[in-house]
């Protein structure tokens, strides 16, 4: 049983429900959206991600011997023999990765008999929440910081193997430069990032030595960490050693700074780097970073070229979730709607159309009704799966990112800092409220 | 390349360092420690996990031909060379899981070869962070509501496969009951537990209609989600419904809420299924739960039975990552230290000794030297690997969890709620101080 791609990464009551939808004939086509119902305090956007891994899910869904097995003391022989030829058939229709969205808007939608549609849900969520999760952190530092060096620095705080994975492909989609995690790098071509660990300087008995081992493996690339001891000291011997090393043909790269105050220690190395002649060694910084302190250390200009971030963006460590769900807006041709208190949804099949002021910036939405409900705008919503088949070719992750950082220049301009901004404007469809009013009536008491 | 045992799931710089190590002959022995720098706000203890993911990625690592194939292209031969060979053959020391720890105390200490115990740093650590985080966190309500089923809900928002699937392993070695996610049943005998959801309900065309589908299909365990339209009805619909079911030997066995104001509709569903005669069918809540909420319901009385507690846990929201680390501790048979602001290190191997007073609660623990430097109380670290092989036999997760829920018993009494206690006694030994000053004189201007 893989982990990653198991039928079995499911809740329990995906399987419950199967069975009685199957005992009791129900298997019509249901309609189910997946939408973030409020955004996280002090977030102005969300960025889409995790389609790609979503597509490929469904693409591949199937039960193996082994978990049939496994299932087969648990289930009654129809329901195995149902899982036995389960393929994922249906359709999916679903905003790009990479695009802004709002709160109410859906950004997945997926149209299939009830019961392939119901035992899908939990790995969708888990696949949009986190990717979701992570690329609107990620936006925020690249918004802050856009013309430097961004790297994921995440993997070991990341929650687990996937997570890790994933959040580098995540926040490259969203602008960063690439990652230091390797499979990230093998497997989604995220260009890889690194220098060297602490334990690297004091496994040797000088500092010296360390950064010349280091630099003689590898020659045009070594960023040397000056923080473990004393970091201004440590830069005077990086300006010693490249004096040494250059007539070697041995050029040191960077410098990197990971504790104390970074803002202070970064102008110091740098007049001490250039005062030494290497106004080409860039410095790198990292711990505990996340946008805000992005935000405050290029505002006070300290002369940093590229920053390592980790936990705050890996975790999303300000909120570590969304407020997200995946519902059931139409079951046989019906639209539904939940009304529990506080969470109640808008029935049917959506549609988002989004419109652009005269300088191309965004400048208001309409969630409206799939079918007989247009409005003027960009519908953002387009089918990407036919029959459980892509409708597409895979866009590489590359393109995907350009087209984000081309999406970030049409935001409004209040929503591109750290900062709050005023809420965008997103209207729902005159249709749309119409509908779950008639629905209200018709469920009242029910 | 398995994303969950791929060496590949590493830092960019394990593999750069690798190769200046290897190129400078530096291959003697390592000892690298993590531990915790300090506890999140308002937590009182941690709680060690995640041990036995890390001995099965050390026993089972190695690279393959396509990973090879893939480092080949960015590596010099020999270092590929190394890599194909390459094995964990070294020791590993640690705190068994499910022991109780405080920050600045090793739970895991790894000694081998510094290529290969600098090399399974990231994963070492993505392990420990995250099934320690989870652990700690599900500590809290297990301690809060000690007599109530709680069951781990937080697949769908936890951050990718594996998190969701070592949540509910760290969840239920921390006391839970048992997990939703199907997946951690069949690969770790968490046991599992489920409901039904809202859109089970929706796809129906009345809310009894489906309450009855669900219990036929399941006659003596369905839980019915109470809240999609309104709670009290519901329950009304609820003991209608066994009423003409018990004929036919179908038992309902709970309700579940999952919104609005808990404690009241607890209040209100009990009095109406007690009036029915349903005195046996209990009471399940869920919707954002956390050990606050959880004391706070219980404190009121709430007549509730069973929690399931979902994303606060899986992601532990209010801390979602800890300040954790695995640094050297020793190299070629030295001590060494880190010194960098704020983040300084004890150098050494480490021991941890616990004191219990006579009530058999733990009264106080001192980090010593391992050798000759022994203290009274119990030791907490033992060897869990050698050359590369576990020790001990596997410990079933049962077993673990049930040794866990002992270990509460001799925390002190105001560390077992959900608010925050007086600092834990946590001394350094004498011997550890010494030699930190004795590195530091040596290393002074390094």
């Amino acid at each position: 049983m893989n982990p990653l791609s198991s039928p079995l990464l499911s809740d329990l009551y995906q399987f419950t429900m199967l069975q009685s939808y199957l005992e009791h004939e129900m298997e019509e086509t249901a309609v189910f959206e997946f939408f973030v119902r409020k955004l996280p305090p002090g977030r102005n956007f969300l960025v889409a991600a995790g389609l790609e891994q979503v597509l490929d899910f469904l693409e591949n869904l199937q039960f193996s011997p082994e978990e049939l097995t496994w299932l087969s003391s648990r289930f009654p022989p129809h329901v195995i023999a149902y899982l036995e030829q389960f393929r994922f058939s249906g359709d999916v229709h679903a905003m790009p990765e990479g695009t802004p969205f709002f709160p109410g808007q859906p950004i997945l939608r997926v149209t299939a008999p009830i019961p392939q549609a119901q035992l899908v849900e939990s790995r969708i969520i888990n696949l949009l929440h986190f990717e979701t999760l992570i690329a609107s952190k990620a936006a925020r530092s690249v918004l802050v910081a856009p013309d430097k060096l961004l790297v994921d620095f995440g993997l070991r705080r990341a929650h687990g193997a996937e997570a890790g994975l994933l959040a580098a492909r995540a926040s490259y989609l969203a602008g960063f430069s690439g990652t230091s995690t390797v499979l990230a790098g093998a497997l989604y071509d995220v260009p890889l990032f690194g220098t060297m660990a602490h334990s690297f300087i004091q496994a040797h008995t000088d500092e010296t030595t360390a950064f010349e081992h280091f630099a003689r493996s590898h020659p045009a690339n070594a960023i040397l960490l000056i923080d473990t001891y004393d970091t201004e000291a440590a830069a005077g011997k990086v300006v010693s050693l490249a004096k040494e090393l250059q007539h070697e043909g041995i050029h040191i790269k960077g410098v990197r700074l990971d504790s104390g105050d970074l803002a202070a220690h970064a102008r110091n190395v740098r007049r001490i780097l250039d005062e030494g002649g290497l106004q080409q060694v860039t410095i790198f910084a990292s711990g505990n970073l996340d946008e805000y302190r992005l935000h405050d250390l290029l505002s006070s200009g300290a002369p940093i070229d590229g920053f390592g971030v980790g936990t705050a963006m890996d975790t999303s460590s300000d909120a570590p979730a969304l407020d997200c769900a995946y519902k059931l807006q139409e079951y046989a041709g019906q639209p539904r709607r939940k009304r529990s208190e506080g969470k109640a949804t808008w029935p049917g099949r959506k549609q988002v159309y989004r419109s652009y002021d005269a300088a191309g910036r965004m400048s208001g939405d309409v969630v409206a009704l799939e079918d007989g409900d247009a409005h003027d705008g960009e519908a953002l919503i387009q089918p990407v799966m036919r029959n459980g088949i892509r409708v597409n070719a895979l866009v590489p992750l590359a393109e995907l990112r350009e087209q984000t950082l081309a999406g970030y220049a049409r935001l409004p301009e209040a929503m591109t800092g750290a900062a709050a901004a005023p809420a965008y404007p997103v209207n729902i469809s005159e249709a749309l409220q119409e509908l779950a009013k008639t629905i209200d009536s018709k469920t009242n008491g029910n």
